[in-house]
């Protein structure tokens, strides 16, 4: 922490500044440049919030040199395996978790499992519990979803997530999925990470749309600290004045946390457009950057679907979107590319997963 | 719903179209232009999702005309009365809220309870369970801060606002507290939206910092569904690229909304500013663009606050607040402007509340 | 300047650090705190970009602490008087400046001018040359416009302000107005800061709709630089997410800028809001945050204007926005409230500006 | 244009709107639905100003159904050769254009230019005028950098692409170099966009920082209505609450542009991320989804550049930059991929340009 004084200070207020860090236990060192006194803290200060510092009397402002999410940044995560093969992050090529918005009913899973299975797609993901931001929309099919998923999820071998909103809906889900997901609206909501840090299943953390880089990290910190280590990073478009697109899609966000930290990166270019033209053009970038896989929106009929229809793809887009993502990994990684991708096209013999 | 279809549509499609949407029991009239074939749906489509309508082949683009909060715009709350004669919102004049951003102790508690009610606070809040961006940070006594709350505000009969964040802090706080606080970070958790909304007590929403305008309505037509009419709504500051100010405190929304909707509107120019030295003019601008009162952050010792203490204020800041926006208020509002302004500077009788 | 080293760099390499900055002439001191390594550079390094220090190998980050716009955060004008009476800034009280968007003819404007200055305001505003985000819209009259402002100003004894977006422009209108406004689209347009800055009359300077207030600063920085002391700041909205509002009227950034500088500072509602609805709270809630005046644009018949006319208030409703402002300032400074005002409601002589 | 009329309008006031559209000489239709009453202009309205309608008494809103920039929109531009063979758009595959930000002497550019060429790049970029943040910022050679460009175009037989801010600006550099471009600050400068419309060099038209994907097309709209068609987009990132990249790089920006314009549009990952760590993943995240090339800062030593080297690349990581964007690109064109490639690596005989 470094301590910027008022330019004007006595050299008698200078010392009352170091005195009151030294009640708080900290040492302190004051350096005189041409423009300015300043005041470094020697001690480890990532506990301690900067209002301490930055209302101590004749202070002018603080910069913090410390992280406050040594966790996530030091995370040895390398590659997320799941019952079927696939592997999340690692550099083992694009995962592709692919399925509807919402549950619809038992039929329309099944058969949408089964396309999404044929498409390429690596795990499953279905809503049973939707979050809207209209209360007049439709708010999923709650634990009958969850046993249909299940239910796809045997027959096609697919891994399944579904998102939770509440320590209730953890519960149970628990028996019917594989991975949790925490929606953006959800990512500040602390007790919720804390909750999924005391599973042991793997977590999908999803960006909220008005969220910096850290503040990601930081939720991802929630849940490393209650010893849950299996955190997947989703960037899903933030909040701009653009209005073209229902979110912007930041890339760049995913570039520099592959820079920063070894948690796997999803990105989920349906949110992050909401337009289904942009799919594919935005899967390929995800994956051209550096991305570990991709969560989309599929859907049979997209104008029938009960929520989200405006930027559901159907599977035999998503079919293309699998083809376009694994040529531009493989381009870009001739040898290793195919470790993980087990043959797409056929519906394996169910497996309990 | 207006829809605009492609321009090269041929007859038969638009046809089509309309055929579609009798199929969806929606009666609909064609409308050509020079430029346009548009369809305008006759019908009431304020449950259906846009996308049943832009998924529909040939369909260009799609306009809603009609409002997805039908309640919170003709919501016809006159000013929301509390024990101790206060009245948020109805014109009746500059409510404030005041008390730190969390309990720390039951001494620090009370004490400032009884000093913001000297400076001329009408309502106390005090965080129980506190909501962190950085999981190193503190985060609230829980039900001790309950009991704590519930005894200041017998001695000074301030009523208590306190947030809640789960559906079990909403049982174990509705003995102890007498209005809930939804922070901004849960503004999109629907299902506690819900909760709060089947409780009897009034409802502080605070808006999101990447809601819009609409989407913060949108929040309080959840809570007005479930039968609480009791909500006040808050602004705190919208995330935007400005980085010297915490938030970007949105008045305008504020003037908005006090065109829109009759729920009372309060401002937040703590959190909307994060900067100590910006609550005074901000506090008075709120109060002259038409909010129906404050909720500002007070700390003895803002810089021994266990939570951000860099936005806190002391109490006689917050006396000079209450002065300044009293005076705005009687200047606009000469005659009727100390209808519901109870005496300010003596700590009366312990009430109950 | 505060250096950040990368956390496992040996001892050599930080002396080479320390060697490098040497080498450009600057001191420095090695701090060592428990997890990081610190070089402070000891010289003044206003004039040098950050990448200078970041790219230098071995380095983590780089931390500013000096400011760059030393003229305007010490500038120390108060007050900015102009030849009919009236000052703007120095807290003498709230300026109105009032007018059409765009000239659009001599009656028009002349008619305007009379009854802007009726409802009480003090400088009159008009647009001769007009950019366009739409290249069909109506640009302006030009020199023909420039003519029609000077003649109202005769009549109405109101100083002019107009905007300029070239060199070429500046020319022209010198002789014309009495004061230069740079747009907000040309907030960065450097070359034109400076040839204002070269001129003798005063600047009104609007901040760019994606600035920051750093930024908004650093650009009256190169009119100072010129020569020019007569700057005046000029908040009107920042883009954000929110679309209920034209832009976000950033009010804080006004109460913000009061506290960094002398300058004085301006709210525009018009642009702020877009909404002639929000005009009149928004001009109250300006001048209670400490804005020095308003820039308003008026028109008699709104749904007729050339130009932005949707939000354009009509001369009544100017004269209540005056009356309520003049009530807030005086409310709030009760002795010296009315310094500056002239008496509003009678056309002066023409006087010679 | 569609007008929403206010709820409660009596026939009378319904009719008097028709009317009042009537004098305008607009025929209107109004249409009857469930909840509102909707007045369609039937007539072309793309050149008038939505508030001619939205302040028509009893109407409460107003939404555009036409674009106001069809030029753009249905630009027929397939691909811009230049001298030296290279193509600007028109799928034939990945264009790089590299230099420094700004030309800082004679030696240093032609060396670089030199090594951007046997790096790859197919057009040489370097500031000859530099508009700066910050007044105290090195701005620029002026004409002294222009002949260096020239004399590095014809060494490389590299074509030039150099900003330019005004009038005279476009006079001086004209015979200097192949390409103006419009720097983002400009984007709005419609004196300027009109000025190099009137020339007959293509231009490199970037997005304002604040820009929305219309208001770039609409500026777009201004150079073509001039009569030069050579327009080439170029999206360099917006401004968002994120501060870990200096702006947000917007490639959905780029792949919606593409859905909507056939003008060549490029990406400029320099500006667009600010960290030169960023520069290759997201080169190969613009190509992959749909972007006809590149614009890269690139400087011999970044840490003496003289504006912007806290962004810029080697001539080194150029390469990989170039050999990367290429394997995705024929990856995904496996057929016409190397159409209008020419072998890197080689310095041709001095070529006119």
């Amino acid at each position: 922490m470094i301590i910027v004084l008022q330019t004007d200070l006595a050299e008698a207020q200078v010392l009352h500044v170091c005195q009151t860090l030294n009640e708080l236990g900290l040492t302190s060192q004051v350096v005189l440049t041409s423009h300015h006194k300043l005041v470094v803290v020697l001690d480890d200060t990532s506990s301690y919030a900067t209002h301490v510092f930055s209302r101590i009397d004749g202070v002018d402002k603080v910069m913090r040199v410390q992280s406050q999410c040594p966790l996530a940044l030091t995370s040895n995560q390398l590659g997320l395996p799941f019952a079927n093969g696939s592997i999340v992050g690692g550099g083992k090529g694009p995962v592709v978790i692919a399925g509807p918005c919402s549950v619809e009913g038992r039929l329309q899973l099944v058969e949408l499992a089964c396309q999404v299975k044929t498409a390429g797609a690596h795990l499953l993901r279905g809503g049973a519990f939707k979050p809207r931001t209209s209360p007049y929309d439709f708010r999923g099919l709650g634990l009958e979803a969850l046993k249909y998923l299940k239910e796809a999820s045997e027959i096609t071998g697919l891994p399944v997530v579904s998102e939770v909103m509440s320590p209730q809906q953890i519960e149970i889900s628990e028996p019917f999925i594989d991975m949790f997901q925490i929606g953006a609206r959800n990512m500040y909501n602390y007790e919720l990470l804390k909750e999924v840090g005391r599973t042991r299943k793997p977590i999908l953390l999803k960006r909220a749309l008005s969220a910096t880089i850290a503040e990601l990290l930081q939720s991802a910190e929630y849940i490393l600290l209650e010893g849950n280590q299996q955190v997947v990073l989703c960037e899903r478009g933030i909040r701009t004045f653009e209005t073209h697109t229902r979110n912007t899609l930041d890339l760049s966000a995913v570039a520099a946390l592959k820079t920063m930290t070894q948690l796997p990166v999803l990105v989920d270019p349906s949110h992050g457009t909401g337009r289904p033209e942009l799919i594919r053009p935005m899967s390929r970038a995800a994956i051209a950057c550096g991305a570990d896989g991709l969560l989309i929106e599929v859907h049979n009929e997209p104008s029938k679907a009960l929520s989200d229809g405006s930027q559901a793809i159907t599977p035999d887009v998503l079919k293309e979107v699998v083809a376009e993502v694994n040529t531009i990994f493989q381009a870009l990684n001739p040898v290793n590319s195919n470790l993980h991708f087990q043959p797409a096209g056929s519906i394996p013999e169910p497996a309990k997963v």
